[in-house]
């Protein structure tokens, strides 16, 4: 099963006026660790996109548990919850010195070139089998 | 039952290179109405900023259904969903040319001046009051 | 002489840890602002967009006198500075509780459908008369 | 003199509705880059922080050569333009695929826990000897 560490550098402006990284700044790392997650999974963003093929997010579910402050440094590991032929689970933790600070979940739709749904498993299987086996 | 309704105009760096606005930008519309809803129910942010008290989001789920585009303009109404002495869940609804286009809902806590956590039935029962009016 | 006024509100995530607003939010603030100004001056971002007409930034100098705090509201004046078929200067000045507390300039040249330089005068000369119009 | 060098990779978000990043994303870099410049020049912004020590940034001037796109990596190159015990004027090269896509220059006051400008030379020439000798 794979899992993939992407460490992210915490951003001045990430802090709020409470001096606390702003709870939407964590949909930004979950993406960079996705994006991530799939190039270490052997379907990197400039495959997909010279294929037309999307991810569109449909669920975005996030915890936050304790406060990441600036200067800092945080270490997202993605894995895979579930996947289908037309759709893909992700889960992410978020570390910060040596603690689980925040969790969530993404839930993508796979779509072609047509912005449609697309079926991953008829049309692209040797990426399917990647999937499969990042998930197992 | 107060249902506020925040009418915000999409910016033009919000959307990403696929021309829609990306989905981390939900979350600050979701905060700016949460904003206007505190404030339309009678706890503005200056009102609890001058108490000290802060209701830090320790959960965000959000949906997308369709995507929305530059130039626009989305109304959020939100609502209560549940409330407690010490917590208070909000629901938001993101509508679009006539249609719901996205759904969130938010879980925060009350902290007080010492940044624990806040029992505002006890310790301000006038505020809570008005929570109680805004969510029946 | 059209001297545009757009009024903006700050948002929450604009402030730093300093409690104000980061300096990179005033770039959005003047784009936003500018988009207001095109459609005050008949020729709306639709409209360019419709034509395959941009205005890229080539140079942007941002001044700043003093700090803006959440929650507030600013009010950006926009104006034509210079102008000429393939270019075209802006001069903005941010007002908050009737003060002057930020000004920027920013150089824009004009391209077409095919991303190349665009001579506004002899292509489009009722946009460029409108210019002409603002300018004066 | 020191030139920093700083590589910073471009998210996907910076990327606007015509596939470039946003002229607003460019002094988030250039912040980035100054604060490794500053930690390289042995002033760190946790020292600075810790010593209520900040350079609130006055001038801000950004020119734009050529596009960059997601994905991608660009390298800040940072340096010195002038000094003096009140202020500092820094100078940025953003270096894209082997070329100079973009450059800029940012002007700083120093200011103190009293948030009034503060003289470096005579309060910390520990610090001022670090900048005078990055600089030369």
């Amino acid at each position: 099963m794979l899992i993939s560490e992407t460490t992210i550098d915490v951003r001045y402006p990430d802090c709020d006026r409470m001096g606390i990284v702003h709870h939407s700044v964590y949909a930004i790392w979950y993406e960079i660790a996705r994006m991530d997650f799939f190039a270490k999974m052997g379907f990197s963003f400039s495959d997909a996109d010279a294929l037309g093929i999307n991810p569109p997010m449909v669920d975005l579910h996030m915890q936050y548990r304790s406060p990441v402050t600036y200067p800092g440094q945080v270490t997202v590991k993605t894995s895979i919850v579930s996947y289908a032929p037309k759709k893909l689970e992700l889960r992410y933790e978020t570390w910060y010195n040596g603690n689980i600070v925040a969790e969530a979940t993404t839930f993508h739709i796979w779509t072609g070139p047509d912005m449609k749904s697309f079926n991953m498993e008829e049309n692209l299987p040797e990426i399917y089998e990647k999937i499969k086996a990042a998930a197992e």
